[in-house]
């Protein structure tokens, strides 16, 4: 990772990396939301070697009937719904994806998060797709 | 779509189709949610092939004020504003989109929804951009 | 910018440009949410070249605690923040795009939000990817 951020050179200012979102139940947010954040921008700069300054997280709760989930898609045992949206420039390989989505579920665990709660869902754009406090 | 499904092979376990974001009034959000929940999820079974239990929505109400938009864009007769956001991996054709489109604009007319009042956003993204419940 | 749109053609109906959604602090947004859509929209026929009615914004005002940053980040003084989510079809430059970023900030920055409180993320999509009221 420090190899690829290296190269970004010029690029490199002015452009941001992950933005957050995360949706979940009003319940969750009010019980734990310091530690999911802190447990998401963990991971990012972990597994994605984001530097530690370069977070922005947008929390949503929700209320009841707002999250709508089917309990058994893709084989598993689903009892709630915690939904991470991210936006990030393209540049990570499928494997620091994976990496990534992997980190993140593990830390969430350990908060009593269930791994089969977690929907994760990223959206890539370019490097002149963001303004950061600057240009 | 039974025949692409089919070619996602490998690709189909771990990955998620189609995530749905609802932005709507609170006042059609107490009214119709479950409804439209449900008229969205059967149009993408119906248009897209995904499996039934393969649903994720998240409805957003919205108080006075939060949704602004012009009444007369693209030549309608625009009175609310009920916006669906669909991230889905970039496998539909212009086609297949546009069946989908129309199949929830006429679910959603079943319901009172003008099919004028609708605005329908999709970003595309890929295979390896999900986790669903496990890796 | 009349040139691109221009060159549209049988494109441009059925399409929709920009969807916008707005993160912010419940005291910004009661305090100026009217100025802060009409300045981006303004931003957007400036620069962009889009017609006055393609107005689509969606506020989400945040309570404490649902808006996550680090005041530093990217060498600046941040206090506050403020996003901006844009989706929209490819087909703007680099530069078009930066000068939408410089106007919207500077739009902005005369209703008293500070340049470095703003976050600008923008997602593309194609033409065959919005349903606006009509097909």
């Amino acid at each position: 990772m420090a190899r690829v951020r290296a190269e970004l050179g010029p690029h490199r200012k002015g452009s941001t990396l992950p933005f957050i979102q995360v949706h979940l139940t009003r319940e969750v947010f009010d019980s734990s939301h310091e530690e999911i954040g802190a447990a998401i921008h963990e991971a990012q700069i972990e597994a994605l070697g984001i530097p530690a300054d370069d977070r922005f997280q947008v929390f949503q709760p929700h209320d009841a009937g707002e999250i709508k989930f089917d309990p058994g898609y893709n084989g598993v045992d689903r009892q709630n719904l915690l939904v991470i949206r991210v936006t990030a420039v393209h540049m990570y390989s499928t494997a620091t994806k994976q990496l990534f989505f992997r980190t993140v579920v593990d830390k969430l665990k350990l908060l009593g998060i269930r791994s089969e709660d977690v929907l994760i869902c990223l959206t890539e754009n370019g490097f002149d797709d963001w303004y950061a406090g600057r240009a």
